[in-house]
């Protein structure tokens, strides 16, 4: 297995330093292969603008039309194309970050914003009667495990089904479905840590055993079962799902799993 | 009336753009005040990280005792100082942005990291049997209303009640309740814009016309109704939606909105 490791947090010795480290060591104890972007330490650019594109870029700047013209002529920045060949070199890839705001740190978002460049994440394949592009399933990435590995202060009851913030599982589906599932990553069920902000020693004792199972299990541990958008479940173009597909009472992104 | 515009877009001349300066224009001339911060222009630093922070940095940095730390002592950075002096100024906030992976772009998640710091965002008022703190319709910036103005590359339908991306409403829950209404900010429906890659000039007409009707029917516009946390909804501490408030049928998030 070889696993690429995206770790966003500013402080190395932090919960999130500490699982990421855990992964490393535990993948490599295992005779897996890992590289990590820790972007901090990268000091990775967060922001898309028009120098990411080199000569590629249009004036006014249309920030798609210049991604894919700068993916096409090998024009990316070096840091962007290094995490692109870091994306095709792996098979699974860990996102380790604390949530912030229920989402993804800035840093990381501008990873996404960069990395994931027209013709490489998205725009990808053609479009006619029965295909909208290669993408939800199929794309650049297709074959490739990806899992969210995720922090957050507040307690698993403000996370459930009936918790004040939304369920976790519905907080994470934009990232889940729209980022990673979208160009051909299969997502694992994330793995959550609540309550992070008041941690003891025996909980983090806990939580680095959980952590080192699912790291262990990477290989069989099934995806989240996201409808593929080409072979059947949605009409073509208004990409909808077609009727009756659904199971009943379920939330609205729940549309998009397969029973 | 008092707006702020929270812009973020790299390039002035693109549609994110024009709706910035519509926005201004039009409310301007109704005899309304207008500050913008226009993140890419002023160069914003998106990424969190000590120096954030001064003196009152904890070392190794804890984020959030560190950002509560340099709020209580006056000493965070003069650039996050002025964005929250314009939120306290205001009593309308106004987004302006792309959607990028279905959420904000990267700057402007630095903007909410940054800005909304621990004692001023969050961390607010106290804990007891009946109150979780202020947050969810209370806190710093109660009495407020803030609304989301965004553009989407792909079409309506696809971000349907049925389409591949998720509802639209769904797809910004995170943003308009996890990070406007938390520190107490109301919320106005949307204003989205669809198929924007491929938008006409009589598009634009179209949409220009939408835009001016919603920004001058900004003081005279219904929040949505989410359910403040502290009310009765809610149980205290689990902050589970009590039995049988919902609506049958309806999505997870929506058990947040109020009939």
């Amino acid at each position: 297995m070889k696993t690429h490791i995206v770790y966003a947090h500013p402080e190395p010795h932090s919960l999130n330093g500490s699982l990421k480290d855990l992964a490393v060591t535990t993948l490599e104890a295992a005779g897996h292969e890992v590289q990590v972007s820790d972007l901090y330490a990268m000091n990775w650019k967060a922001v898309v603008e028009a120098a990411d594109f080199g000569e590629q870029a249009t004036s006014p700047l249309q920030v798609v039309r210049s991604s894919g013209a700068a993916y096409d002529a090998g024009a990316l920045t070096p840091d962007v194309m290094a995490e692109q060949e870091k994306l095709l070199w792996a098979d699974t890839v860990i996102f380790q970050f604390p949530l912030w705001w229920y989402t993804m740190p800035a840093i990381l978002k501008g990873w996404v914003d960069r990395v994931f460049s027209y013709h490489f994440a998205y725009g990808v394949g053609v479009h006619d009667e029965t295909r909208y592009g290669e993408r939800f399933g199929e794309g650049t990435l297709q074959g490739r495990r990806a899992m969210l590995s995720v922090t957050a202060g507040g307690p698993e009851s403000h996370y459930s089904d009936r918790g004040i913030n939304g369920p976790i599982d519905d907080l994470l589906f934009p990232i889940h479905h729209g980022i990673l599932y979208y160009p051909g990553l299969e997502v694992l069920p994330p793995f959550v840590l609540y309550g992070t902000d008041r941690m003891t020693a025996d909980e983090f004792k806990d939580a680095a055993k959980a952590w080192t199972e699912r790291l262990l299990s990477l290989e069989t541990t099934d995806p989240i079962p996201f409808r593929p958008q080409n072979f059947g479940d949605y009409e073509i173009p208004s990409l909808q799902l077609k009727p009756n597909l659904e199971l009943p009472g379920r939330g609205s992104f729940d549309l998009h799993v397969r029973a």
